[in-house]
């Protein structure tokens, strides 16, 4: 391991590190005092790089003195909601993420093409749970989990190291009364090989970053002298695999982005890209006919190619379909829906069909004493007989809610502590109520459905209308007044000055 | 060659490929179109991956027909602010350079703590200089110059190709009328060991996020459990290297970050985290004692510590001074000043004190026919009698707002070809006149000395109204009303809710 290397390397010049006092000095004498400094400011000597060669540091279980300890894996919609529902005079809260922020999904595929920036839908964690950065005993660690003792009430964590000169990720576990999973889920590929190296699916602000670079890259790519058309079309060719709502709304914006800014901002290139929507049934299968068919006129007078098909291999220009036919691309992206991680696969917990975290009806994990699960990564157990909830932000937003609720309530009944609370009346179970679906479609215009089923009777709108109601209702949603503002101005300077085109 | 092979696997399937109409359909239909696009839509096959096995394209030189072709290197504010005068009815503009957008460097130091966006701080080129987008004959190349041929007018380029499964660069050569050097300067070293590895220079957008990103990361990194009293100051130590401008203005960015946000948001923290400044002679040296008194006060107000020393080696998580001293540190940012590039030294054009591109009063390179150099990384030659100019801002906008006017003298008169217009009435030569310099102290504070030069007379100011100056000045001195507004949005939002601390 290097860094116990270095840290052998250096050990022998360990001595103490007080932060220094804020000094103050008369304007007169401020330069002399800079040289001052100069001489008696010896820096302090080199500490350790960890405490101990494996740096296995611990949160120990909480004390009497202490308020019991909630942890909650993953910030995303279901682990996010539920910080910001818990009631920090009852527990300390601990989260543990790869990401220090929760990204607003629904907004993700406008960030691609530049309608509104990253930041826009990324809303920290500390923002939304603010304990976390001030109370004693709540924390926020930059970690993966790697593994669940649910008998000693342990996590198992390691740090996220990333970036240049990136140091070995430092173990440690964290004792917990209550812990909630809320790891989410991942882009499913199907096996198909070549996805995971030359696909970008659109689930992180990070993703979304890179469609952005590579798009235009693309862009200017093609400009360079001596490039053939085969080759234009080839590197403007945007191949979209997936017509769900995410594919669709990618779909949607490129599109726009095309006629909006590619048009003028690289008027040299603009014949050239294409985009192609790919899927082996229908799009938008979630809403019913008559929206189906809008948004299918909808993309395909906005240029979207709908084509039907399966994807049979994925290379690095080209993916192959069932039928043989090579589709040559520039840029792939991947939102085929989602599948439980690999984590989750790996733990051993009761499971519900489709190898999710199997959950009763109070979002607990049978027989396994404090340990509940929401969101993506969780579902029904089929002895509750009730179905596994599709993978929404709105079921995973709501379980949150409730199992926060849930949560305080146990809190407030004294059975806050680990092994505890099993004798507290847990009330109503959790029900889930379908609140309907939105999709835009870019061009302003969007699909607007608030049936609960699909057959069921209700609202189902399309066009400018519903464009506005989903506009206004993401705008609502987003959590922190910092975002919705944001979001506001990135819309408003997107329709008067155009996307932003710097690939930074 | 990688592409190569692929290349030649691929060849074997070059058909044409025309981009596809864009289709309307009834909407009653729009679904059987869906699946008829399905049957009909085999896509087109794989195009070659370029024209030639080493696709070395090129621009050649212009005809009688065509405007002539100005060929800008790089994309900083010397080149930019050429562009943005060039004069499109006369020539034809194409820029080469690895970014596709400006920076404004004088605010880059605010994005790394988050109290602007990195967007809010870059300009893209199409939108300095429209024509390069829409213009037949002007363009904007994502590359880098690999070499100039003066004697055929002619410039070498690669395509910059970076991210995940990066292709091998394209070569191809640009035919030139006239060429504007203006490649800038890259951070000096002075050879110390390690600088280049460990050390984040705070040149370009990237580095402002890889700051911002390893700041956040140790902020986070400190709160671990198990993790020392000594490596949370190391981790939380951020050391500056050099008091110039940038320097001094990114202690006082990052001590304003500490005092407002990091104690808010990082509370467990914030007893560690400090700002070390070590400058081998003096602070801001280009100010006016009493300016530099009082930076030295308000630095050492806002915890900033400032040490007199010099760098002797560098590692991966200490620095080492001549004294002996070493000073741990978990963020280190260097900013001693700029050099001539790799490139520019390569370069076998005759050089300035320094090493810089000679030109002389006309910005012209001596005895190199349609080939002038501006911004840092051009010189006076000694011929001229004139100093070397300081690399400045001011100094290269400048240079770019005279040389522009002069091409499009030259142009008028009919000398806008290559190995022409030597005949042509140059008119006054390029005379430079400083109009003072500012920096900010971070805390509402900031120094603002008007005078032309150290000893003249003009006015000096300290304090809160130069520091409102200094934003207005700038926020008037962005380019584009697009960014002018997202700049006062940024600070707007910055002191009502804070910083953003989404580590994205």
């Amino acid at each position: 391991m290097a860094w116990f290397r270095t840290l052998t390397r250096l050990s022998t010049t360990v001595k103490s590190f007080p932060p220094p006092p804020i000094r103050t000095t008369p304007v007169a004498t401020s330069l002399s005092y800079f040289t001052t400094v100069a001489a008696d400011s010896a820096p302090p000597p080199h500490p350790t790089l960890s405490p101990s060669p494996t740096h296995c540091g611990s949160l120990k279980p909480t004390t009497s003195g202490e308020k019991a300890r909630v942890v909650v894996l993953g910030s995303g919609w279901a682990g996010c909601r539920l910080m910001k529902g818990i009631d920090t005079t009852l527990y300390d809260v601990v989260c543990v993420s790869p990401r220090n922020h929760m990204v607003f999904t629904p907004l993700l595929a406008s960030t691609c093409v530049g309608t509104l920036e990253f930041r826009s839908v990324a809303e920290p964690v500390g923002r939304i749970q603010p304990a976390i950065s001030s109370e004693p005993g709540s924390y926020f660690f930059l970690s993966n989990c790697k593994g669940i003792d649910p008998h000693n009430h342990l996590v198992k964590c390691e740090t996220v190291t990333d970036g240049p000169n990136a140091v070995e990720p430092w173990k440690f576990t964290i004792a917990y009364d209550k812990l909630v999973i809320a790891l989410g889920a991942e882009a499913t590929t199907f096996g198909i090989q070549g996805v995971k190296e030359h696909a970008i699916f659109l689930r992180e602000v990070h993703q979304a970053q890179e469609i952005r670079r590579k798009l235009l890259l693309n862009l200017m790519l093609s400009d360079v002298p001596g490039t053939t058309e085969q080759e234009k079309s080839r590197l403007l060719h945007c191949v979209v695999v997936g017509g769900g709502p995410t594919g669709v709304e990618f779909s949607g914006e490129l599109s726009d982005f095309i006629m909006r800014d590619v048009r003028q901002r690289h008027a040299h290139v603009k014949d050239y890209i294409r985009v192609t929507l790919i899927e082996a049934n229908e799009i938008l299968s979630s809403f019913d006919d008559r929206l189906r068919q809008y948004a299918t006129k909808q993309l395909t007078k906005s240029g979207v190619r709908l084509v039907h098909g399966i994807v049979k291999d994925v290379e690095a220009d080209k993916i192959v379909l069932d039928n043989g036919t090579e589709v040559p691309y520039g840029l792939l992206v991947w939102s085929t829906g989602v599948g439980p991680s690999p984590l989750v696969k790996s733990l051993d917990l009761p499971k519900a069909p489709g190898g999710r975290i199997g959950i009763d009806e109070w979002l607990r994990v049978p027989n396994v004493p404090d340990v509940f699960a929401i969101g993506d990564c969780s579902g029904f157990v089929e002895s509750t007989g009730k179905p596994v909830l599709p993978a929404l932000a709105q079921v995973a937003e709501r379980q949150g809610k409730y199992l926060a609720s849930l949560l305080n309530r146990i809190g407030k009944a004294g059975g806050g502590r680990a092994n505890s609370g099993a004798e507290v009346d847990f009330g109503t179970p959790f029900v889930y109520k379908h609140l309907g679906s939105m999709a835009t479609l870019g061009r302003y215009k969007a699909l607007v459905d608030l049936r609960q089923s699909k057959e069921g009777k209700g609202i189902s709108l399309a066009g400018f209308v519903s464009w506005f109601i989903w506009r206004s209702a993401y705008l609502t949603r987003v959590i922190s007044w910092r975002n919705r503002f944001y979001v506001a101005v990135n819309w408003m300077t997107t329709m008067v000055f155009g996307r932003d085109i710097s690939r930074i």
